[in-house]
């Protein structure tokens, strides 16, 4: 790759960016961060202006940390939307109001080491791969359940990309004519898992049952009714509360089944605040999955278990691509 | 990977391990069959029995075409059931009864070459990505409908095995609580898009229609319904027929985009006995992908054609692996 020996090039820079911030970090041979910081997204700047601020934040960051871009080995970013990771170009995204930018062409304007790009959900799941709660596996599925449902699977300690586009696992259907996803097809995983799911079935279960606990939690006021709350129900012995958990929970095990009859990881992770529960989530999802994956009795049922890096997987991630 | 120079080593040796038979062939280095042959399975045997059968039938094939072993690059197997092909094991055959089979390590005894084993479907997308219909793309879907629902995923030019276990799309779910399939799960893709569910509706549908063309194509004996009725009876404008296989392309639609959104292939090819209908089936489905495609409108949307190899698929794909 290089005519420099390793010992030099010993730190890689990871590049996250995200609707609201952009973070980029130094990461050294052990995966740890070294140095990070981070900028607003600001995307009415345009993207031009805003990888040329991603360039410059980068440059600035490796001097406050004495870090020569000579001992930087490569760069890896990871961005929402539609990837192609082939060529280093940021097919669409909506948060950003990006279209068909060469991104990875744009930052070495600025920063000339190798650079790839990835999509976020990918970065994240590398992260935990490398440095995180799936350290040693061979073979992951990381499900991150936020606004939508995104998802990174690794493969023999390797990412696995897809082709052009990326993967969408958000996106496979749990329930042909189903609710209505917000990617224009009825029934997607996203519509079921997500953190947003979980909170508009919680306030209709509300609503439609006015002596629920999760009334009381929110002082009447549905609006302030978050994924936290069906759960806080159910354990204080609510009906509502429980149907709701135990309904999101049959869902999210249909979808994380699916990733295990396709990927047959050796763990799964799960990410976003959902994940707060901890064993209220992850327990029965266990059970669920032992019950209905394919050849469940003969094969490994992977465990089903919560991501620990939090905000800095995707750094870490991006910075090893 | 070996000190024989590659002019020499110029033939693979392929095995497709069926229900029925046991098929082998030598390849040349432009993936074609130079001989081939077959044995009976004959399950009754026994997996050390019948492995010694397929490794003397292969020196017995190898002699008749003057090719000696020295000459053999590599052999490869194809198998139903769920495979560890790290380690060359049958984990389960229903089809076989096979439990835990070294079938790398007993076929060794009678061939010494370096060996690895797949699944089938795997297989036969292989040989359809190096010799078939979708040679020269990188990223392939290839989807059998047959008794079930089988698939195998090319990445990157290279056979995606998933983790140990092997995938199995046709155990994704299509229909939450949907129908009964024969995995235990409910909803599978398989209990929607295998030729065996073609036949239970197309049969249900007769049954209910006594009026339908369908009855009269099988002269009244519903039991002669198979895969091509209802397409038949609906190309002469039967309504019952019609909706049969409206229904029949709107799931398998549905599960075709299930694996663009999670692989982004560049082509998805179907194989079985239903692809004999050609564009009476791919056209409408590549209408309805169109439509429901995560990003359809920004990304490039695969088509979706018929395999062609045939019954050499698997054959060609195993000498492959």
């Amino acid at each position: 790759m290089s005519n420099k020996s390793d010992a030099v090039e010993k730190y890689r820079i990871g590049i996250d960016i995200g609707g609201t911030n952009i973070k980029f970090g130094i990461i050294d041979e052990n995966n740890k961060i070294i140095g990070k910081s981070s900028i607003k997204t600001q995307v009415l700047l345009g993207w031009e202006k805003i990888i040329e601020n991603i360039g410059k934040g980068v440059l600035t960051l490796l001097e406050k940390n004495k870090v020569p871009l000579l001992q930087c080995k490569s760069m890896g970013v990871g961005s929402p939307g539609v990837v192609d990771h082939k060529n280093g170009v940021l097919m669409y995204s909506n948060n950003l109001k990006w279209e068909n930018v060469l991104l990875v062409e744009e930052l070495n304007k600025y920063i000339t080491i190798p650079t790839k790009l990835s999509n976020d959900a990918n970065c994240a799941a590398l992260g935990e791969a490398v440095a995180g709660r799936a350290r040693g596996y061979q073979d992951v599925v990381m499900i991150t359940l936020g606004t939508g449902v995104g998802g990174g699977i690794i493969s023999d300690k390797k990412l696995f990309e897809g082709g052009i586009g990326g993967i969408e696992i958000g996106h496979m259907v749990l329930v042909v004519d189903g609710i209505k996803c917000s990617c224009g097809r009825n029934g997607c995983f996203e519509s079921y898992s997500s953190a947003t799911a979980l909170v508009r079935e919680a306030r209709d279960a509300a609503i439609k049952n006015p002596q629920s606990l999760m009334n009381k939690i929110v002082k009447n006021d549905t609006g302030k009714i978050n994924g936290a709350t069906p759960f806080e129900a159910a354990k204080r012995g609510d009906i509502a509360g429980k149907k709701v958990v135990e309904n999101y929970i049959k869902y999210l095990g249909e979808g994380i089944i699916d990733m295990i009859n396709i990927f047959r990881p050796e763990i799964v992770l799960l990410s976003g605040g959902v994940c707060n529960q901890g064993k209220y989530l992850t327990d029965p999802i266990n059970e669920y999955i032992k019950r209905h994956t394919y050849a469940g009795s003969r094969i490994h049922i992977p465990s089903v278990e919560v991501a620990t890096l939090g905000n800095d997987a995707g750094l870490i991630g991006a910075a090893n691509l």
